[in-house]
This record gives structure tokens, sequence and C-alpha cells, in this order.
């Protein structure tokens, strides 16, 4: 359920969204990306939850592999629905993560 | 209702959590702690949504506030309950939020 993480660092994309009225598509999209990134090089892990707000944070081995992944072809496509169609606003943080611990 | 956060660098505290059974007190607690955290020097705001998995993000200046707030007497006794009755399982991940951009 958690991103089974390493020792940090690695990094974090936070992005928070709220959704439009138009989510048609939405779901499969999300499947399909969460798919798609789980296979690409530096990929460590994904954690969603939403309620008006959402929240995914992706893990990542480093920048460049954030990189690769935004600028995946099929990735960029859902980007564009995501911008044009599905939310409403969204806000995208990346961040290094120097520390974690667990209960 | 997101995070009106700077310019980056600023501080990300990644919380992701999982529920006991036993979440007797925890909607005030949690409410309580968000209104405490709301008064700390160095707080940037947060956000949080909960499926079956909760993740709050709180944001902060740097590390010497996350520090302090971690340390404050009424959020160790949250900390306590959180640890011992309300949650699970959870993860802390504490990030430098190194860019960000927005729709």
């Amino acid at each position: 359920m958690f991103a089974n993480t390493p020792e940090p660092p690695y990094y974090a994309v936070i992005f928070s969204s709220l959704m439009s009225n138009d989510t048609d598509g939405y779901e499969n999209m999300a499947e399909l990306m969460v798919a798609l990134a789980s296979e690409q090089g530096g990929f460590l892990g994904i954690e969603s939850a939403r309620e008006e707000l959402g929240i995914t944070v992706s893990y990542w081995q480093d920048l460049a592999s954030i990189k690769q992944w935004k600028a995946h072809a099929k990735h960029r496509i859902a980007q564009k629905y995501g911008r044009e169609k599905w939310y409403s606003d969204f806000k995208v943080r990346i961040a290094k993560v120097e520390k974690d611990y667990a209960l």
C-alpha cells in the first residue's frame, strides 16, 4: 500500500489536483499511466488518495528519471488531456526526500 | 485548497497512513493539530486526502521549523495517540521542494 522506497536520498513528485466536471476517460487513463510509470527506469513507487483534493506522490530515483517520464510520448498525451479536460487545477512539486521513518 | 507555498526551495513532510479500527478521538485531534500547526513559525500550508490510504503533505520553510513542530508538546501527545491507537501503519518522508509548477 505504501510505496516501498529505498533509503533516501530519492525524489518525490507531489501532484495535487482538483477534477473538472468532465472526467470522461480519466479513470482508464489514470490506471494506464500508473502501469506505464511503473515500467519506467528509476520508478520507485506511487501513493494516491482523493477526496475533493487529490494527492498523488510518485517516487523516483533521480531527477533524470522524472524528466524522462515527463517526456514519455504516451504520458504527454495524458498530460494534455489532464490540462485541457480533466483537471480544473493542479500543482506539481518536485522534492528530494532527505529522510524517512515509519511507525 | 492547494497550499499557497512560496517560490522553492522549501520543505515538505509527506505523511502516509493507514487507520486502525480504533479512530475514537481522531477527527478532533486532527483538526486541532492542523490549527496548531498553522500557528507555528515556518508553516507554509497543508494538503490532505484519504481513501483507504491517507496522504497529508505539510509544507515548511526549513528543517528547523519541522523539527520544532515535531517537538511541540501538544503535537507530541497527538503523535503518541497516533502511534499507539489511531494508525495501523504510517510512513513519514521529509523532502526539499526544489521546483514547482501549476496548471
